[in-house]
């Protein structure tokens, strides 16, 4: 059993990773943080009866975290998890960090974006971006893993094989994504509350939400060129999942890519590339760490178009941060993870 | 045209308020008062675009507002109306009250349930308790409207033709009702989150509700002698609705009750009585200012069964006090108000 | 008084002219037709209790119904609007036709897309196209309208101004939509069963959804060349709404192309183009005949984005039809026709 | 690994157990079974991706399964399960059936219940009633299981360790419950399409359900008297999950009777007594095998109001009926089930 710790339990990414880390073989809770909940059960505060009900909440001490625990999900807001993901591999804890502190290799593109000084630049370059089927060779060698926002999880594992391949423009991509309502976090506003969320829908942030740079990033390093993208997110009213639909232009016949996607994703346990002709739906990736993808074309007027769903609470987050961590401790990548969706 | 104003127009009743009156027409909304907008348009706000989209918030200014209507809405928290209620009157303009001020004759019950002190206990004799449909002939010589809540709304419109008739016990009624979280106003509260409401179902202030007391007075009220009810309310993820499921011990067989039922109701434009064997449903009155209502019997076991609903935010609300308004001013008290139903 | 029918009742866009029609004060309601429920009430079959409750659904006889009404809605599938169309014409009935069967003036277009042969290919020239906005003048002459799609409504308001002016290209135009499950209309299917749709999101008829010819043909009309576009329609679980994402690529500055459209519809009641800057929400249309538009342009890539919602209960099909026939009859375009919307 | 086959595995309760399976270190699913489907995958009809998304479902053929399964579970309607559960149990598999058909004692009760004939009554005493936490012993030694109702589970799980004890009332008890979509299964039906449950709410089978006889039978046994309750379900605009609001006359103070039943599941993983004052919510049962159970009481009233929660797909179904099996099989009763609720 290797002993582990969540910093900032309380939200919504810290508590799913809770749920998760139910079911896993491996990897012990053994710590939980929160600054709000000091001294409380899981039970008490949440509701949460199961294996885990009588953890409680402690500060977020790494002096003493660091000699209970051999790795942590940090699940705290851009900017705080710099000095904690610090601190705690200097007592050689291994880190996953779930904020955008640790995405980035771009210093100033990180500080541009997130309006932040970064104080440990030279772990940019040590980190790791935890998307975990394009960077497992890497993964397996990190100590601090930067997991990617759900955004650009759902919108890069199709894109990244294709356009390392050349097999679609870097010019002209649209991203119109669709997220559910826990992507925001657990938030007491009203632009969240039941009655302005359900029934509605609505974009926000358009041409401008921070998950923009670091799709382009990651997408400029395999085109071995700059790429810009179009991205359009829109607040779905459900709790969880994002489908992004992506329209590229093909440089080779649908049947081609295709082929190619699917060859590329074949031993991946968690990238399905449906047969052509079908539809990825939310519900059949709900409550796993899945990513479906689609491909369609309209062929009279040459448009690729891609959907890709995901649940953005697992692969979108926790799941993907301990598929990351799996790999860190040379577990197979789906130990403890679910395949099979709540269909409803 | 009679010139109107609604004070505290920017919460959820005050909103439904506004666009029910823009099909009304006799009333002319002339003031609208927001401590949080003043200045700022209804379309600059909420992005309400329709015939008062340009319509300005302003401060709550009694004498000046009382110049240029002829009666208002008070829709502001209970303890706060009492005061606005007094001065408006003092300036001859009629009071539509949709908070718990006026709503109660005992000054102690008040006092006890709301945690308030009454500073004009002497308008509670004035007042008239604004169930249309039962208090009509007081309602067209008041000044003074205590707009019912909306679970007593579901509740005494069809409890308090029976109990005044002697067709149901006084004893061991239980009301298990269920509300749409609008019900609840707009709250920026992690418990009004839309990901922690929606697909999720819980009861509230269990033997506890401030609604309980009003409810018991007027049935007393009318039964002659204390009634006592068991009251649970719910919290359902939907916007806006409520059905109650009544329990009551009928004197009467089944038939008997549901003739006198429809025939108490049958002159009555908004309260309509199910034929037997049929079930009433939210989609069947949201949008509109009906309440439905239907009787089932367990004959084997003796017990009652009353199903109502309404439409919180209507006949729960604004729509019942435009209802009360249109009696105050001799209109047909269906004026302006909807009754074809949002059936999707 | 102007009497008037519909032929198909039973359905959603049925359903709403009933219920819109109650605030009209013009034009009454006498005939509604269901093969369905011949002889029954809208109160036994739907539990709908407004001003027409009483209104008992008849055979959709066209000879017997001619002699009482002066103009009718057809609610019917595409296909078999056409022999009602030419039928009531014939007893000189004007006809707002709800189907595709008058939306195109390319007959061949519409026999390839419906897979439907037209009986009465001459009626398409006679007919007028009823987006309201864009073709009053024709309208107001018109006695036979093919009423739009509701994708095509969103789509095309904000597009014709700008491709009939040249300021968008009417190339690599990409519609992403989204609507409200109510648009597939009335069906016992799982695929649209609750449990299958609710907190689901999908896309469906990628790059093969019939309205993209009738948008095409209209664009092209106004772009006076040929122009394709890529439509994307997905299922949002809510009941009514649409909204679309729009990718164009402007030919001149945001401000130019924002004032120009604020210009082309200042004196249009239900199009509002919103502040730059400003996001349009369903809720803001919800159970109006509104449509509003945004503007937005990211910089850095040099692409315009365009967000037009709707309801598509109302402005998408049965609030459009009212408008038409208002204009029809030489009525304002906005008689009986909701503006403000249900907040929540 | 045991070998285990799910027969009628189409439907929600099959397809979730499909789902629980995928954590059980010991069941091994080798056999599922669907008319509709022969030949086809788990992913080419429901796009279950999983561990078992290459598994085929097969006809029931009893004869062939038998030899690869020690265990099946039965998903099929009541009245088809009769034949199949003596098949199976002639060739010595062991059955935990889902449908009424094995939940009675009472021959004549089960067939007036459901309008069927039971061709092999002599599998009634033989059966078990499979609420696992109250009949554990008799689990043990079982072959067959008839698995409880989801109404019945929520309700009978507070309600026999008081009966029994005889610290409630036998006479006048209420439950008004309150069930997600998913309990009426996968139905395409307009009663049940999306636009025709979102955003609605409605009770159905009043005094007429059912599981009443269900309910009355155990109760009856426990209490060693006729026990009779009125019982009102109502459909939830929610996927899954069951609360019911239990209305009983308590015989002891508040206190002690909390402390009793908490005495009593103190030692069961799967039942919460909640501490005095809390509400129990569906999210924190969601996705779990959990009961959770809340004691209120309105003393001035001496009414006792229990609140009892589970998740209708997992603890009122395919959960418990796992739960039923490993018992069977003398695993630790919470081998492979979920204790940690999807809080969003």
């Amino acid at each position: 059993m290797i002993p582990i710790g969540i910093i900032g339990a309380s939200g919504y990414t810290g508590l799913e990773l809770i749920r998760l880390l139910e079911n896993h073989p491996t990897f012990g809770l053994k710590v939980i943080t929160s600054r709000d909940h000091v001294g409380k059960t899981l039970e008490e505060t949440f509701g949460i009866s199961g294996s885990f009900g009588k953890l409680t909440f402690e500060a977020p001490d790494v002096e003493n975290i660091a000699k209970r625990v051999e790795a942590v999900f940090l699940c705290v807001p851009a900017g705080t998890a710099q000095e904690l993901a610090f601190s705690f591999l200097d007592h050689k804890v291994k880190v996953v960090d779930l904020s955008a502190d640790f995405r980035f290799r771009n210093l100033d593109l990180y500080q541009r974006t997130y309006k932040l000084t970064h104080k440990f630049p030279q772990l940019l370059y040590q980190s790791v971006y935890g998307l975990s089927e394009i960077f497992e060779e890497d993964i397996k060698k990190a100590a601090l893993i930067g997991n990617p926002g759900c955004y650009p999880t759902a919108t890069l594992l199709p894109l990244i094989p294709l356009i390392k391949e050349g097999l679609i423009e870097g010019e002209g991509i649209i991203v119109d994504a669709k997220s559910g309502t826990s992507g925001a976090g657990r938030k007491a506003e009203n632009y969240y509350s039941f009655c302005e969320v359900n029934e509605d829908f609505k974009a926000y942030k358009v041409a401008g939400h921070r998950h923009t740079p670091e799709m382009e990033e990651k997408l400029s390093y395999f085109a071995k060129e700059p790429v810009k993208i179009i991205f359009t997110p829109h607040l779905l009213p459900i709790n969880r999942g994002i489908l992004a639909t992506i329209y590229v232009k093909f440089r080779r016949p649908l049947d081609y890519i295709h082929s190619y996607l699917e060859g590329f994703y074949k031993d991946k346990t968690f990238v399905r590339v449906l047969p052509l002709g079908s539809y990825p739906r939310l519900a059949e990736v709900r409550g796993t760490n899945l990513c479906k993808i689609a491909l369609f074309e309209d062929k009279e007027r040459r448009q690729g178009i891609i959907i890709s769903v995901i649940d953005n609470l697992i692969k979108g987050a926790s799941g993907q941060a301990i598929q990351n961590l799996n790999i860190m401790f040379g577990l197979p990548e789906d130990t403890g993870l679910p395949k099979s969706p709540l269909f409803v």
